[in-house]
């Protein structure tokens, strides 16, 4: 079989569906010259049919509010998936893959909660399912952890994939501002939604860092299994001690492989070292560092986000899948899911991993605190790197703040638990984790 | 056809042919499960014999000094050249095109060189022939630009891919030594080579230059149609200048979709912002920033060179290749360079470009120099954008140091012409072109 021209069928025209539209449409004669597919969108399904949109030039007919018309429609190769949700999205990808097409999505919600269940189908039926688009928008994490790093035993992996923390951070670092300020401008703004929860609570960049851990080290793993913590309880005083002792706070999703075929994950707000890449990349941009056996250090950085960005991952995979179509074969679809390729891997509990941590007591601004601290850490086997507590200029209680050297969390949460019981020490102690390792 | 277990020939055993046979041989199992290919190590091609490596341990009769006992070995499916070079690399792998077999390589000279041709026969014998390690080491630039970014008019590209130079302007920033001295101290350690030519002159960037503009803009071009600049003439007291303006210097490989279905390609060292991620790439680090209409502004960044990141790059080609042998399909080759898939791009001379410009005269210190200079560039049309002319302390001439708004070189280089005929103008002047783009 050698189809001249593939087609294509795209479940959801927001924003991302329209991007893809205006590329298919619009960049038809390029991806004919750089791939040698001939692509045409056959069916756009949008449940209101809206208005027509700049930029795009729809063949007649092409709109529908029925998606069986793309799912089941004999004349459609390709199905893109663009409606987002867990529930009608995985009824409609799966009727799709039993009728044999291929299919991308970038619907990392989904695939992190069904990812076994889909790939497993799309194996059976052989037909691929591309999801480049899920993860960190534009850039081409998934394929490069899935081809180009395919001989490398992925030491580690941090990842800024969550773009409105990002940007919330970057604005936080740059203009003196608090969370909520900054929160309130991003959504009057459009970077942020309505309803900042996933984001802001490290949820969404969970999501990614589940899909980027089935690949990296084929372990399935769920929300449930480890630690997520957002970015909300930062404040400027985090942001100020940080800078001051060389440092800049990320959002980081972060899988590192341990011993005893253990796999470390986990995000967080995180220290990483002001002269750093990861530190450089500012506002609404995503970055990823993979550090590999053999590859070494190496980080890839784009827009996370947006119409053209994701269009241009969605597009890549549909070029992808069109190859497979065009040359009559079974695809190669991601084996991260597939039971036969799975790892035994387990997921480290945070109290079991050994991290650098940033600590800020409150406590009364009298002698002999910061001993009492101080050895109780070091009963924990915790110790201290450096210290800094500022003249209170007559304040009854003062910022104490420590950068710990390696240790390990479960020594760390029983030491706070002491020190907490200290009269000396009045409210809540701050505590973000350090990463050094991202130090290029 | 689906075969169980996929050969592989290399040939050459230097330093990244043994990182090569280090993955295939210890990471089998790795490999299998990441990408459902089998490979095995079947023949290694070196000159003169070896003693054993350590961390090798090959086959029984692997090793041999006979090149045809992989070319036109019935039992090998991919052949793996990497023995440098532009004759016999090319004699060879043409040969083994010719057999049928898929052909793996990291020889960016030959591919600059005669890409057309090898990428002909490729297509007629319907086998890939694959590349990633000849650019930038283990960034996976060449399939990112191919498959990843292929929905994407790309609009410019700027690329740090020459290690050896990118360390010595690091030291020199870092340490404030002379180039001179930097690249002793780097041939002293194995970061250069003996004969530097080929890296310090900007001629190994050139090639690289030439294959991504291959895969950027379907256009195969030459090393004599280029502007290419190295190193040698940068002193500290550019670095000096360059970092009191805000700026660092890099030696860019440089491509730009312009206007008449131009494409600028040009090597030099260049000013890039400081606090940009570019200026930030240290060491022997490579880096390449892509911006595209879609995907907007990205950068990749990892090591360009040495054993296992070389290595990582060329076992990733070797497995898809390995992917299609087992699926018994052609190979999708690289379409850049394929007469049917290039555009008719023409290269833009380099006068014919518009560039910002760092400018140092060493003038006679006495009233009315600054005056005489701004005057002539003010009738070419170039506007100065700051000046620096520090206090002389006595001394016959003093730098005259002058950033400048957009120009074109054309006018520049003329204007630099008349300046040079003024009796105050002494010896020299430095010119160093600007890039804004890259303040990302």
């Amino acid at each position: 079989m050698n189809k001249s021209c593939i087609n294509v069928g795209i479940l959801g025209w927001g924003t991302v569906g329209t991007g893809v539209s205006k590329i298919l449409l619009n960049q038809n004669a390029l991806i004919a010259k750089n791939s040698g597919v001939e692509l045409s969108v056959k069916k756009i399904v949008k449940r209101t049919l809206p208005a027509a949109r700049e930029g795009v030039e729809l063949p007649v007919d092409c709109l529908t509010t029925d998606p069986t018309e793309v799912v089941d429609n004999p004349d459609i190769d390709i199905v893109v998936e663009l409606i987002g949700g867990t529930s009608e999205s995985r009824t409609l990808i799966s009727r799709a893959i039993r009728n044999g097409k291929h299919v991308v999505t970038a619907n990392k919600a989904l695939l992190a909660e069904h990812g076994a269940e889909l790939f497993q189908l799309a194996s059976e039926y052989r037909v691929s399912l591309n999801f480049e688009a899920s993860t960190a928008g534009g850039i081409p994490i998934i394929k490069t952890l899935q081809e180009s790093f395919a001989g490398n035993q992925i030491h580690s992996l941090y990842g800024i994939v969550n773009g409105t923390c990002n940007y919330i951070l970057t604005e936080m670092h740059d203009r003196r501002v608090d969370f909520s300020e900054v929160l309130k401008a991003a959504q009057d703004m459009g970077y942020a939604e309505a309803d900042p929860t996933l984001d802001v609570e490290g949820i969404d960049a969970a999501q990614k860092l589940i899909l980027l851990i089935a690949l990296a080290y084929r372990s399935n793993i769920s929300l449930s299994q480890f630690y997520v913590e957002g970015i909300t309880e930062i404040t400027q005083k985090e942001i100020q001690y940080a800078r001051e002792l060389g440092y800049v706070i990320k959002l980081l999703a972060i899988a590192k492989l341990g011993t005893d075929n253990r796999v470390e994950a986990r995000v967080h707000p995180t220290l990483v070292p002001e002269r750093s890449l990861l530190a450089n990349v500012g506002g609404a941009f995503n970055a990823v560092c993979v550090i590999g056996d053999a590859v070494g250090p190496t980080l890839f950085y784009g827009q996370g986000a947006g119409e053209m960005p994701t269009a241009s991952a969605v597009v890549a995979d549909i070029i992808d899948a069109a190859k497979s179509v065009q040359q009559g074969v079974s695809a190669s679809i991601s084996r991260a899911w597939l039971a036969g390729s799975q790892s035994e891997v387990d997921v480290s509990p945070i109290d079991d991993i050994e991290t650098r941590y940033y600590l800020r007591f409150v406590v009364a601004d009298r002698p002999g605190v910061l001993a009492m601290i101080g050895t109780i850490l070091g009963n924990w086997e915790i110790s201290v790197a450096s210290v800094i507590q500022k003249d209170p200029h007559g304040m009854e209680t003062v910022s104490l703040v420590m950068l710990t050297h390696s240790a390990r969390e479960k020594n760390m949460k029983a030491a706070l638990a002491e020190i907490h019981t200290l009269e000396a020490v009045k409210g809540e102690t701050k505590l973000i984790r350090i990463e050094e390792e991202v130090d290029f």
